[in-house]
């Protein structure tokens, strides 16, 4: 199950690996449509003016030109184009979120709110080759998104479906899941009750723990942000809070009340942050986890804020992000706040089959092969198959009338469970165990399992 | 059901026509699964080299650049970005031919010939905007492709499964389809054995003949292909070859023998043609005929050759088309023949919406809403929808506890038939009827029809 990666950062996948790819995508659509979720696709390009609001990602945009522009250009015969010149510049989105928003403005009219939708596409980020990541992945985004106003609950569901959308697919191996969560105004209300009013600056700095440890932190917060060594040790104290259910809220305000760094927009965020770990203590219990040092994309979220990791495999980093945003969309009469998570299909998926822990148990839907007698009679051995696959049984027919020797290694080589003789009497093959029985291609049927490729832990 | 295309040749459909389209996607994946075909994705972008390959098509070719090499360029700083330059220009795929063949060469040593399988995904072509063409559009491809030799059947079997898959799509008002087939043997065998050497030259004006007429093709054939008056008749005879049953090959015979240009290799392509033909008389009757004046394709194809229009719109031109290749793909040691076609799904659902000749029950999965009372008891109702999901259900819960009426409003608005009151006896209202029943959340179960947005004939 190797991975094919000849043009660095463009994953592709042998047909068995996508067998595994697909299965993924088809449990999470499931999830979000058992949650009501519409599906929609966005263009793959925007206006390049749209992409570059978006502060540092902008940077890794795929620019398009036509190929004729140049051609046109070249000629200096751009006047015989119908004006293509004023087309917009166009490239290729780096996410889901973008082309939301502006699909959110452009159908406001018709789409009706609050709008719950998901979006399962590839996005493009033209990053330096060197860092081995993908320019090119698959996306699985789920967003709610009101008109004027969203209730909280919001906050409360979506981890909670992305939650059950990877524990679906615990049963074919993959880890499970725990879903980080902070709140922008529980960081936002300390920050400024202890008198550090660039919350941005203070978030930078602590985003940086993992990589540089609480002291550089501390002393980056008093060089950079101007916190007084107590300001510096009361943000450290509260990135330290960490836990599955309520405590933690009395834990943040405890802190604060030393600190006394105690705000409306701090206790705001505790009733929030309280609500969304004792719903998902009720519902999934032992995934979601308050992580208040979580800060990476604190700074464009309003509200809640989310990472997911795979448990046992944390230095991946997250496979499935979001949070809140007061502003998703707006038209300037309008706003669309919105709540939303991006599972990172490709890096998922990347992971399960490189440290092989998922596998599937073929890479053709072929359940059946059809043996050819002879050339004369591949009709009758057509005849078969359509029969098998009238009764939903994906069925090939051998491409040439070898030896049945060659037909069943044929089988075999791509994992087809049965091999199918014609004849007077038509007989079945499990080519596994080599059981060869006496079988009516209008009644036969393999055993379920055998049916379709399946995704299994693997051993 | 509105399209929405604010940028020219850029479709993206709301989440009714979407649900369109995602059925038709599901029923060509199902069938091609079924057919034993493997799915695969390839990456979106091709080395610009390979896609200029192609003739005629790489004109349209989008060429892609990162953001940051512009930058680095005009800094002048490109030696900072590791040997960035050297980097391959790319283009993004303007079809799934040219990638597939691709992969085949890349993973030849890892793939089980003959390899089968479909594609399904975007591919964007540069066209000028005023013609008003998709400049995004999606494709559902199959091909066979075998190591060194591919068996003349996998070339009746080809536009079998395709007929097989855009038949299973009438149930829910797709028009019948006509697969269009002529051969490249029979075309080139008549010309020679006539004496016209230059094949394409003679096909290019053929291909001309729905546009301009006989008499007008009969002479362009002799004042730019050199024909004889008498040479450009009997080109003009071969292509009024029409018909369903294998008398087409006693007619073309026939002309030949007249104008004394019977050859091996027009007895070959009859042979082939004649194959095809009485094959899909039985398996798929009135679906293919024979067609001997199709030259698109003719060109580059070195065998069967497709083309497909929906019975009633015929002017939208072929919706799915393909042929043989001897060579598909070829490392210079080995060669890959194949035979393939592709469907075009945003050309046919966009003819399906726009003609009105199918509909989505609703834009949203769900099928029921689950009322909330009051907020206190939003996790009654949350209880009540994760039931129904496990069996199943897609199932929404009402944003907010507003009047039951709104409520109801709401689920009205979205097409979902069902909303459910929880409570000490919970109860469920069929909105459209306005029948409301006692029921379990643990046992009630939607009608069939009800639990899933279904695709049907708009009526």
């Amino acid at each position: 199950m190797a991975r094919v990666t000849p043009l660095s950062g463009f994953p592709e996948w042998l047909p068995d690996a996508r067998v595994v790819e697909q299965h993924v995508l088809d449990v999470l659509r499931r999830t979000f449509e058992l949650h009501g979720f519409a599906g929609i696709e966005t263009r793959a390009v925007e206006p390049l003016d749209q992409l570059l609001r978006k502060g540092e990602t902008s940077k890794e945009v795929y620019v398009l030109r036509r190929l004729q522009e140049d051609d046109a250009a070249a000629d200096g015969a751009a006047s015989h184009d119908g004006g293509r010149s004023g087309e917009k510049q166009l490239g290729l989105h780096f996410d889901l979120t973008v082309p939301f928003a502006r699909y959110v403005l452009e159908n406001a009219g018709r789409l009706a709110f609050p709008f719950k939708r998901y979006q399962i596409q590839k996005v493009w980020r033209g990053e330096r080759p060197q860092d081995g990541r993908f320019r090119e992945f698959a996306q699985a985004d789920i967003d709610v998104v009101g008109a004027g106003e969203l209730p909280y609950h919001f906050e409360v569901e979506l981890p909670l479906v992305m939650a059950e959308a990877l524990g679906a697919l615990r049963e074919v191996g993959v880890p499970p899941v725990r879903i980080l969560v902070n709140n922008r105004k529980v960081a936002e209300g300390f920050y400024r009750g202890l008198g550090l009013e660039d919350v941005e600056g203070v978030l930078r700095q602590i985003d940086k723990l993992d990589k540089i440890g609480t002291e550089q932190v501390a002393a980056l917060l008093v060089a950079e942000q101007g916190a007084s060594p107590e300001q510096a040790a009361a943000c450290l104290e509260l990135a330290a809070v960490h836990g599955a259910d309520v405590s933690v809220v009395d834990r943040v305000r405890a802190i604060a009340v030393q600190h006394d760094a105690v705000t409306d927009l701090l206790e705001e965020g505790l009733a929030e942050l309280g609500a969304l770990v004792a719903a998902a203590g009720e519902r999934a219990p032992g995934v979601v986890v308050a992580d208040l040092k979580i800060a990476r994309g604190l700074d464009y979220y309003t509200g809640s804020v989310y990472e997911t990791v795979l448990v046992g495999h944390e230095q991946l980093g997250s496979i499935c992000s979001g949070g809140r945003y007061d502003t998703l969309a707006s038209d300037g009469k309008n706003t669309y706040p919105g709540v939303g998570l991006s599972v990172g299909v490709s890096r998922l998926v990347s992971r399960l089959l490189s440290a092989g822990l998922v596998t599937a148990t073929r890479g053709v839907p072929t359940a059946v092969l059809v043996a050819v007698t002879d050339e004369e009679h591949r009709g009758a051995s057509d005849d078969v198959a359509a029969a098998l696959r009238a009764r939903g049984v994906p069925t090939d027919v051998a491409p040439s009338a070898a030896k049945f020797g060659k037909q069943i290694k044929f089988a075999d080589r791509r994992g087809i469970p049965f091999v199918w003789f014609p004849g007077e009497e038509h007989q079945v093959k499990d080519i596994r165990s080599g059981e060869q029985v006496a079988a009516d291609p209008q009644t036969w049927q393999p055993p379920a399992d055998d049916v379709r490729p399946r995704v299994v832990a693997a051993s």
